[in-house]
């Protein structure tokens, strides 16, 4: 019977020395982050992180660590996967405490499976914590429930570009666009358009509801709420900053009922 | 241009008096409980929780609060949803700061959506607290990474039961086994004769990789790991404990290459 009882999931407070931990940062809210992802920042020796973790939450990383952007930074290409990986392995193999911090959840479009086989074949002991993904919490912040009661009893998370930058060609639009379920992309406003295309050629309505959710729990949030038909459209004139998720499907249009709820603080009012 | 700037995400420590907070609990470990969890937790006057969250996560919520489980518990019958919308309404009318502790995330499956229905309908002030998902916990505790680059580039959640119990008649079964996604199947141990069936029928491999992984990050934790062919007789045969999150996909075969540099001090081998 092959039932184990191993766990890839950290249990400690923090990596033991030589370990590599891949950490989940949630979609950017230090409130969003694990007590265990926080206590990680606090005692890493370490920590290697994404362009999404903002300042207020690299405050939380202790006084003597040694702190690497490797994400997209102004006027700088990302560090390339390989390196990322030789510099996991080199501080884990010099002893130290070693945080991977990235955004959302590091297994869901996180390409935390790439780092973990790295690590594995280079013998690094790894673990994983995982993070709220931005799957979740940015229709959470625009009052959408992914699955809902009558409305929807799937979702799938797909993402709008491959490695190469293009709608990954594996993806089966025609399946995905004749289900009902709802369907989240992840960093899909630039490809909107091409998505939308080959949903409404598969047969989903026009008038499905659609929300764009740009930097979710960050201060520049923004939800576009539109239609499979005109969000192409709508999404170009809007021009949100990104990184943006997109809602598509019959929950979309709930939060009307729900948001009201939510009250006016938090609501400011303006024409674009 | 319908782009707004309201936000339903909970940004405070805890809820204001009169409100209502929909917090997720993560998987079971209070370890994953966000920090925003955890000071709501502490503050607040009245929680309501599921079964999932155990003693250990309970432990934080502070001494002057009451405490009301509405989940299954020994010999009972979870609190029908009326009942906890009632008491949610009720506790945010007499003033308390109201946190609603849902297993994983609230609106993955938790059914948030329909406690933020009855709660905007009362006019009851509401704010969600996105939590870690099973569905990203459970696959990362066996090593498993939801989408790999060359190996799945969309995840779909489903879930084996509906309000009544049964599969939910809406899946398109035919539509998720010929795409190559990966699949995450919530409460579906019960049902995974028939799930497999679903998918074997519309061609998916019977040598796919499945993962069965019972109470992730719980003391608990085991997985099966096996195949679409011959997971229905193992998982009898294995008679793992409730809850599980059944993963259908090639990214379940990754984990055989990932975890042993997990080490060997996480994994004990018992003979089934």
């Amino acid at each position: 019977m092959n039932v184990d009882y191993a766990s890839a999931l950290a249990t400690a407070d923090a990596p033991a020395p030589g370990e590599v931990w891949l950490v989940g940062a949630g979609p950017g809210d230090p409130g969003l982050l694990t007590r265990r992802a926080a206590s990680a920042l606090a005692r890493a020796d370490l920590v290697l992180h994404d362009a999404l973790p903002g300042r207020a939450m690299l405050r939380l990383v202790g006084p003597g660590a040694t702190i690497v952007p490797v994400g997209k930074r102004k006027g700088l290409a990302p560090l390339p996967q390989p390196k990322i990986n030789a510099r996991l392995i080199a501080g884990a193999r010099a002893g130290l405490r070693v945080v991977r911090l990235k955004g959302g959840d590091p297994f869901l479009f996180g390409r935390g499976g790439e780092e973990a086989q790295a690590l594995a074949a280079a013998g690094i002991p790894w673990r994983v914590v995982p993070g709220v993904s931005a799957g979740t919490a940015a229709p959470a912040a625009a009052g959408i429930p992914l699955t809902h009661r009558g409305l929807a009893s799937t979702v799938t998370f797909v993402t709008g570009h491959d490695e190469t930058g293009s709608l990954p060609e594996s993806i089966d639009w025609q399946a995905l666009g004749r289900g009902g379920g709802t369907i989240a992309a992840f960093m899909a406003a630039s490809k909107l358009d091409e998505i939308a295309l080959r949903l409404l050629a598969a047969g989903r309505s026009p008038a499905t509801p659609v929300a764009v959710v740009a930097q979710a729990s960050l201060p520049g949030q923004a939800v576009l709420r539109t239609t499979l038909g005109q969000c192409t459209l709508e999404a170009r004139r809007a021009g949100l900053p990104t990184p943006a998720l997109v809602v598509i499907g019959e929950v979309a249009g709930l939060a009307a009922a729900l948001l009201p709820a939510v009250g006016q603080a938090a609501s400011l009012s303006r024409s674009a």
